[in-house]
C-alpha cells in the first residue's frame, strides 16, 4: 500500500503555475492580484450521504470540485488555487487514479491549481477548499436583493433530484431520459463564466444546492426582502416537463438539491444585458419572478394560487 | 436535531472583524495586505486514526485547529483566516457546544477568524483550512537547507507519542508524568511566534508532525542535503528522559507523530540570535545537529554511532 507521501507523489502533485508555490512544503503560497479580495469555500462531501460508495471516482472527482467552483461562481469570483483533503478507507490506485484524473480535468478547464492538502485514512469523505479573485467590492453576495428587482435562475431545475429519484427506483427514466438527467447528479457544470459575468449587474446571488426555495429563501432573508415566484417559469428539461403531473415534481424543482445553477436578483432595466450575457456564456437565463419589500418567499403555481412550501427545501444536515 | 443551517448559526457564526465577509455566505471573502503572500494549509482528523472516538470535543476543536496552526507556523505565516468542514454522526448540543468553545478559544488567541465551513452528517471527520499571511519572499520552506547549517528544533521531542503509548497501555506514566505529557497529545502547542520570528533568520523550517526522522527527512531530500544529528541532544522531557533504557525510546522520540515542534535549520552565524529569539517567544529552542553535502538523515547515538532508521518515521497512512 502507498504512503500518503507517495499517493500526493504519484496522483495530486500537478504543476501549479499560478502559485507562489504548491504541493510539497508545509502549506501551499499564493497571491492574489491588486485590488482582489479572495473568495473561500470549502465543501465536504461524504460516502453514503452525498453520494453512493460506488460512485464512479472521476465522475467524484469532478463533483467534488465543481460543487466549491459553484460557490465560487455565486460569487462571481475568478477560481485559482484548490486545496484536496481526502479520507479514504483504502488506497485503491485505479481508484486514485481515476479520481484524480476527474478532478484534474474540471480544474483544467477553469485553470485551477491544485495546490495543497491531506490525505489519510477513514471512511471515505472528500474536503475540497478552493480559492479564487474577485475585485474588491465586486463580490455577488447573499445581502443585496432589492424590492423590484427581478429573481433569475440559470439552466434548468430539479434534474439532479430526478436522476437520484431514478437511481433509487423511485422513478423510471427512459434511456435518453436518465442520460439527459444523470450528468446533472453526477458531473454538475459549475456556472463560473456567468457568475463572472454578472459581477456589476447582478445585486445579489446564491448557488442552487440544497433546493431552489431553500436557496431563494437564504437570499431572502440576508437582503431583508421577499419575493414572488411562478412555478410555470421555471426552466425545466424535457425529463422533468414529462413529469409536471407527478405530485412529487414541485419538490424536485423546488426542493431538490444539487442543481448548481445560479440564482441571482437584478433590476428591471438590464434585463436586456442578462439575456445577452446568458447568450455570451452559452447558458439559458431565465426570469422567473420578482423580489419586494416584506420577508419570505411565494410560490404561485399555475393558476396564480400560492404553493405550501413546508418540504420543499430540503438540508444536508436533515 | 438542529439543521445544518441552524448548528451554523448557533455554534459557529462568530465575528470575522478581520475578514470583509464571514460565515453566511456562499464563500468568505478575505484580503492580504499589501506585499504579503496567503499561506493556505488544510488538515483532516478521523476519528478512530487521529484521535480516540470519545475524545474530550473541546480538546479535539483545539486540536483541529492547533495542527493548522502548526503547518502556517512552519511557514512563518502570520495567521489569519479558518474554515471548518465538519462531519457528525449526531448533531449532540453539548459536544458541538465544547468543540466550537476549544476551536473559538484557541482561535480568539491567535486573532483568527472562522470565515466558513460546512456542517454535515456522516462519520466523525473536521477538516480544518487555515489562511495567513507572510511578506512576499519571507516563507521558511522546505527546500532552503544549505550544507553548513545548523539543525534546531523547538520545544521536546516524543511526549505525545508517549502519552498515546500510555492512554493505549503499553507504558505506565505516573500521574504526574501523564500530567505533563498528555497535553501535548491532545491541545499541542503550535509554534506560530517562533516561526514568525525565524522569518529572514533560518533557511528552512517544518513542523514535526509524523516524527522528527520523517520530517526532517522531507527537508533534506526537498533541499538537497544530508545531515548528521545527535540522540544526545535531542530536547527531552523528563517523562521521556526517565525512560531513555526502554527499547521504544527512540522510536517515540524520533518516530513519534504529533509533536508540532519546528525543526528548522539556520546558518552557524546565527546561533545566538535564535537562542534569544527562543527566549523572547517562550519556546525553548535546541541545535541539534548539523546540514552536510549529500542526502539523507544519520543519527549518532550516545556513543557516536548511527542508529539504524528504517520505522523511525510513521505515516499516517501507512
Amino acid at each position: 500500500m502507498p504512503s500518503e507521501f507517495e499517493i500526493i507523489e504519484r496522483y495530486f502533485n500537478w504543476p501549479s503555475p499560478g502559485a507562489v508555490l504548491g504541493v510539497g512544503d508545509d502549506a501551499a503560497l499564493v497571491r492574489a492580484g491588486p485590488g482582489m479580495d479572495l473568495a473561500v469555500a470549502t465543501d465536504m462531501l461524504v460516502a453514503g450521504r452525498h453520494f453512493p460508495r460506488d460512485t464512479d471516482p472521476a465522475r467524484l472527482g469532478h463533483k467534488a470540485l465543481a460543487v466549491n467552483l459553484s460557490d465560487l461562481a455565486a460569487m462571481g469570483a475568478h477560481p485559482r488555487w484548490a486545496l484536496l483533503a481526502l479520507a479514504l478507507p483504502e488506497a485503491d490506485e485505479a481508484w486514485l487514479r481515476a479520481f484524480a484524473q476527474g478532478l484534474a480535468a474540471l480544474a483544467r478547464a477553469h485553470g485551477v491549481d491544485l495546490v495543497g492538502g491531506d490525505t489519510t485514512h477513514g471512511p471515505l469523505n472528500v474536503c475540497v477548499t478552493v480559492m479564487g479573485e474577485v475585485p474588491d467590492g465586486a463580490a455577488l453576495r447573499r445581502d443585496g436583493a432589492k424590492a423590484g428587482d427581478d429573481v433569475w435562475v440559470s439552466g434548468t431545475l430539479g434534474d439532479a433530484a430526478l436522476a437520484l429519484a431514478d437511481l433509487q427506483q423511485q422513478v423510471r427514466l427512459a434511456p435518453q431520459e436518465a442520460a439527459a438527467v444523470l450528468p446533472r447528479l453526477e458531473t454538475p457544470t459549475p456556472r463560473v463564466a456567468l457568475g463572472m459575468a454578472l459581477r456589476g449587474i447582478a445585486h445579489a446571488a446564491i448557488d442552487v444546492s440544497d433546493g431552489l426555495a431553500a436557496d431563494l429563501g437564504h437570499v431572502l432573508k440576508r437582503s431583508g426582502v421577499a419575493a414572488t415566484i411562478e412555478l410555470a417559469r421555471l426552466p425545466l428539461s424535457d425529463a422533468l416537463r414529462a413529469r409536471l403531473a407527478d405530485e412529487r415534481a414541485a419538490g424536485w424543482i423546488l426542493g431538490g438539491g444539487d442543481d448548481y445553477e445560479l440564482c441571482f436578483t437584478a433590476p428591471a432595466g438590464v434585463r436586456e444585458v442578462i439575456e445577452d450575457l446568458g447568450r455570451d456564456v452559452g447558458v439559458p437565463v431565465t426570469r422567473i419572478g420578482r423580489v419586494d419589500a416584506g420577508a419570505g418567499l411565494t410560490v404561485l403555481d399555475g393558476d396564480g394560487r400560492p404553493l405550501r412550501l413546508a418540504k420543499a427545501g430540503f438540508d444536508h444536515f436533515g
